[in-house]
């Protein structure tokens, strides 16, 4: 009950980048109660904003959900690092989740839009 | 119908990242008759390659779906230009649809991936 789920997107100086995370986040939290979205860099709220909000909030434990197709460096390197200082700094516990790419889910979701754009291209 | 459907990623030099890739593709691979996957950079088929194929197979006209979340530089500077210059090296015509993290679907499977995160998580 006390496990806050945070939506992680990389984040951009370019509004237009970050309103698209925003829209792909909002069944989420809209779903998920007291869920969350943080940005890794270059937009705000940042994830340290987020843990920060919550341990104010009494949360001690957090799963973060990268909005991200794949693992790369970001997620591999930057993200645990990130983690752990924020483990040391605020006495929580986050737990990394895979990138949401990683399911297979967003594999059907992609091909259901490829065939309503090629159904719609025909028209 | 010589319509072919091109799903384009990033690439990257990393081999775990195009397999995840490759399996988010698949599901549309095994769905749309002749579509292909390329990359971007770092990665093979290149875009040129897949293009230069489907030229070789007569086809004139390409769809990219970029597996993007969302549309940064990328999408906005470099694709364009490469497909400008394929368009006039080839004489094919090529569309560039938006990335799938535009299309709603994509929020609505990232909150079931979330959804059942949790649901697993509890267990």
């Amino acid at each position: 009950m006390s496990n806050r789920i945070i939506l992680l997107a990389h984040g951009s100086s370019d509004k237009r980048w970050c309103e698209t995370f925003e829209h792909l986040a909002t069944p989420t939290l809209n779903a998920v109660s007291d869920s969350r979205i943080a940005y890794m860099e270059l937009a705000e709220p940042s994830l340290d904003d987020i843990v920060a909000e919550g341990v104010a909030a009494g949360v001690s434990r957090f799963t973060i959900v990268p909005l991200f197709l794949a693992a790369g460096r970001h997620l591999r390197k930057d993200v645990p690092a990130m983690i752990k200082a924020l483990e040391e700094s605020h006495q929580v516990h986050i737990h990394l989740a895979p990138p949401i790419g990683e399911n297979p889910q967003l594999g059907e979701a992609i091909k259901d839009v490829v065939v309503h754009q090629l159904a719609a291209s025909d028209q």
